[in-house]
């Protein structure tokens, strides 16, 4: 009733305290306890708070619908949270999109805390601003560029860097404006090749995007970190167990990014995790303890080659892949170097001094740009049972994307047919030797020429790498690189981003400002995401059971569903006023009025995941005390609760779950 | 505070009652009147109640905008409420959201109190649904067509009859499940050739659009009717003043439409209204009483002639225009009978009996619809100084639309060059005279021939319509339909309509329900809509001086502004003070800590236009009853409240102010 301006139906009167609830109700006062609400704790979003089923509209249903392979698809559809448009297009029906709302408030609320203020651009979005930016090209077909009736070219935003940046551009003047922190909650269109998994991964979504600008890098990294907060808390006040992957100081050049993870099976992203301590990362950029101890030093790498037999050429006709060479070999493929001839393209890497680089083309992407070489190719080496970690491989070169050479360049390049690269005797092209190569004093390599191979290679001795590094895929069983614990591999869904852009956007976008001298300087920017329906999605993968969605209370739709089970006469009386009550404790309840069997309705109960049921019925009401059958949505079990108690006592339960996550 | 979930930083306790607010202090407790809080009717949209206007993004301009013609324009971005990212498209910034969020809580309020359900479907929507109902191709340009990566087809929702009515008709199956009202808000987009006036006509809006569908017309005039009362309770919280617009009896064949204008000087819409009773009507349907007593039967008029002259023909060499006419002949336009020849289209009017219309090709459109002619021609008959209206002519007509006839066409029909059609002698078309010619029995018309003219023409003597209705364009001057009170012109802008839809939508899309006897049927629909950018800018245009907006408490940004003088010492821990307890009211506060001269703050408020502005300086606070300035924004004049005092006085009038609106 608190949010219920337009009905001024409140009676008894009644006083709300911090800490105790009285009632004055006919009968006196009446101190309830152990109902100790907050107010603040108990305002919910919405409007109506009591609703009866009957008149809202929760199309549930029995059926899996065919085309959902997920449980979160699934339960949002059964539970007639959501139906869909077209491929990738849902539309939230009034159950789902209260726990949206929900949703959005605890974004607010946590956005605003750390100072962070909403607005509202526009969906629709001038191209000419993605132009400016360098967007409007350098994005694929994912971008949905439009034109209108006048032939001016628009995007339905998939991201707002643009719109915010041209925003904060316009009145930006003097450092002490800054910083300045901006968000908005607004739908976001991406134009999915194969949307699936329901919202998990639709082709319009509702996005939180906030984008800060700052006048150094240390205030960006006190909101960057206050952005990470506020992402755990908004997380956490879902009941969500999410994995924060940090990228920090690694191939981003000291720049911050971090990724808010859940665990799925049908995830996007790979995760490395350690069984041990906190580390976690995305494949892309994991590391890891080398399985030995490394020999950085070359000087070592030969003194451990000392006892190595003297290379040796050895015949292996009809041999190509590293397994056919371990069964001809009879050795295994830790013992082979693996050798890949890669494609680089926009190498901002110093190149002087890699042989067969001298005059490479290079050229300068734009006027504030470094100079960088179009295209590069690269040897790289790697313990034979590894693979290379192409993100990995394109950071360490500075280069704009890596991609195995095509053959006729390896031929070309190696003067032997595919197959059979190798370190030894190669000239003409730096080589990059991954860590692991270093531990290798008696390894087989290609040898540059048909169904030859070498025996007896050692690192150090008998070839050098132009450049030594870690570019490989790390996987389960490596050991951590904090503290050498088992890594394992999940699967997993980014729920949120955030990152430090640096001045990529108010560079291309000529944003400046004055410090206190007068002089220009350009702002540097942070950007943070947080996608609504997937989030949503995740909670319901991670709260389900084989009956439904199990809410937590507080992105629940209602927290209380009651049960008549007919509701009629002293039934319905009683459901009723339990009802009123509740609502005057700020609780959001759904009356399940329906003419349906008492089956029926626990099943939808089940299925809509309320957190409490209710079960309100002659024979208890005709107990010497009028009880009704109280139940959570995780219990097995009803319990019996007196009447006249039934509310306040509910009231303390959702207090103290709203405290657990919010708290 | 109520709204700040995440900080607990509630000191000292406090209790809040319905009657009374009680702060139990650090000093004991202390009973505040006349501040009757009720704690629902002081509940806001915001989640930050307390805003240091530092740490905002408010960039308030001294100038007013190049491009900005009308008031609310230019105030919405000298408030710093607005910016443009393009043309028709604009952002809103943190204080324009703010009011922005409070007039969405108005509404959904209103909704949800007369049933109303909020969903949300996307605002990208398949194209496959608006070729269903036909409007893929009906539409024009203003509809923003969408192809995707895949060649599909797909629209930027500019309404959602289509969205609404596919989900509906997914899930409706009984009659049991009807009446379904619907809503969401929503961004639209519309393609505007020419956007202008801010968002008083963008390309890219909000709207509350509403969709209910029933099982008979009595359902529908219900939930039509609370629509209408939800309406009008919604502007009247905003403190707009809105003129209803009814059409309900009239050229939409007995189906109900309710359009709620406000007065503006560049309104699309021409509203007539009369002086004396409450008669409102858009000019496109507007009637008006005759100015004489208006003789329908042919007898009568013939009787009217018995005195006229015998019909002559007169030479009119290179008169073409009615005024030219007038001079020629000494006369006035009164005393002409002008005719027009219009071209119409699928006209369903039945023209079996008409003039010229035998061997007219016709056409059902739709299996289910009625035949039409797919073109005709029509004589118009009408009093030479008033204008045929083209919208109530096509209702008359029943037709898809009129236009007047090309030359060609008007030289081929009257045998005459363009200028002297006339009803004496014309064949092989219908005559269709508007009421007002009844009146004319010696009146000019022209002779069917090049520079020849009738003079003492009679109606019913001398020539008899087909077809006899009112087809005028009513004007100021007129006299009203109902009471005969004067009618006078304003020019409006629609801010919302509500209107019974029929079977248009249900129909096309096939929807169908089963009644009690399992017999299938088609729902009937109702639409409903508010443009709330548009709301928003016409609150401005009517509240606002020559210092800026003039906010109603329901929709300002801040309640309070809190000015000290300087934020410093002894001041600023008062002012600190003062927004704190106004805070624990539940009152949105903004706290001027800015470094600038009063001169600029009070400038400021007044700009922001928040309703009450206290000012805290040195000398009252060190008076012997230390004390601040309140000010309303519609006040000169400042009053001195007791610091002490000062929050419950401010509250009190509040809720004061809040209840007069809400109430």
């Amino acid at each position: 009733m608190i949010g219920n301006l337009t009905q001024n139906q409140m009676e008894p009167p009644f006083i709300l305290s911090l800490n105790t609830a009285i009632i004055v109700g006919e009968t006196g006062i009446e101190t309830i306890e152990p109902a100790r609400i907050d107010i603040e704790e108990l305002y919910h979003y919405s409007y109506t708070m009591l609703m009866k089923y009957s008149q809202s509209f929760i199309p549930t249903l029995r059926e899996v619908p065919a085309d959902a392979a997920i449980t979160s698809h699934q339960l949002m559809f059964r539970a007639g949270m959501l139906r869909k448009l077209s491929n990738g297009l849902f539309a939230y029906l009034p159950l789902g999109l209260r726990s949206f709302h929900k949703l959005e408030k605890i974004i607010r609320e946590e956005m605003e805390a750390i100072g962070s203020l909403e607005i509202k651009p526009t969906v629709v979005v001038p191209g000419e601003l993605w132009k400016e930016s360098g967007r409007w090209d350098a994005m694929g077909d994912e971008l949905l560029r439009v034109k209108n009736r006048l032939g001016g070219d628009f995007v339905i935003s998939p991201t707002a860097e643009e719109a915010f940046t041209s925003l904060v551009r316009d009145e930006l003047s003097s450092y002490r404006q800054l910083p300045i922190s901006l968000y908005q909650i607004n739908t976001k269109y991406r134009d999915e090749i194969r949307p699936r998994y329901g919202v998990m991964r639709g082709r319009e979504f509702v996005m939180k995007d906030a984008y800060s600008y700052h006048a150094g890098e240390e205030s960006l990294d006190e909101t960057y970190q206050a952005m990470g907060r506020a992402y755990r808390r908004i997380f956490k006040r879902c009941g969500l167990s999410v994995i924060p992957v940090k990228a920090d100081s690694g191939s981003m050049g000291g720049s911050g990014s971090e990724e808010f993870m859940v665990e799925s099976a049908i995830g996007d992203n790979t995760l490395i995790l350690c069984k041990s301590c906190g580390y976690a990362a995305n494949v892309e950029k994991a590391g890891c303890k080398p399985d030995f101890s490394p020999r950085p030093s070359l000087e070592i790498a030969k003194a451990a080659a000392a006892s190595t037999p003297p290379i040796e050429k050895i015949d292996t006709p009809a041999v190509k892949t590293i397994d056919e060479l371990c069964a001809f070999l009879k050795t295994n493929a830790q013992s082979f170097i693996k050798t890949l001839i890669y494609r680089a393209v926009n190498v901002e890497l110093d190149l002087n001094s890699a042989p067969g680089c001298a005059k490479l083309e290079r050229r300068k992407p734009g006027p504030d740009a470094p100079e960088v070489c179009r295209e590069a190719f690269f040897a790289v080496l790697i313990r034979g049972d590894l693979e290379v970690n192409e993100v990995k491989l394109a950071a360490a070169l500075k280069a704009g994307g890596v991609s195995l050479a095509a053959d006729t360049d390896v031929v070309r390049i190696t003067g032997a047919p595919v197959g059979f690269a190798g370190p030894v005797g190669l000239s003409g092209i730096p080589v990059i030797a991954d860590m692991t190569v270093t531990g290798l004093s008696d390894a087989v390599t290609g040898a540059l020429a048909q169904d030859l191979h070498y025996a007896h290679v050692a690192y150090g001795r008998d070839f050098e790498p132009w450049l030594l590094t870690d570019v490989r895929t790390v996987r389960a069983g490596d050991r951590c690189p904090l503290c050498g614990g088992e890594l394992y591999e999940k699967k997993g869904n980014e729920l949120g981003h955030i990152f430090k852009l640096g001045y990529k956007y108010t560079k291309s976008m000529n944003v400046s400002y004055l410090d206190e001298k007068g002089e220009s300087h350009i702002p540097v920017m942070g950007s943070y995401g947080i996608g609504l329906d997937r989030t949503l999605a995740s909670v319901i993968e991670e709260r389900h059971d084989a009956d439904g969605i199990i809410w937590p209370i507080t992105v629940a739709p209602y927290e209380v569903i009651i049960v008549p089970i007919r509701y009629d006469g002293a039934v319905k009386a009683a459901a009723d006023r339990l009802a009123e009550d509740l609502e005057r404790y700020g609780i959001d309840v759904l009356l399940d009025d329906r003419n349906e069997r008492p089956g029926v309705k626990f099943k939808d109960a089940d299925l809509l995941g309320i957190p409490f049921r209710v079960v309100v019925g002659d024979k208890n009401l005709a107990a010497e005390k009028p009880s009704v059958e109280v139940k959570r949505r995780t219990d097995k079990e009803n319990v019996l609760v007196e009447l006249s108690r039934a509310a306040g006592e509910l009231a303390g339960q959702i207090k103290a779950d709203l405290a657990k996550l919010n708290g």
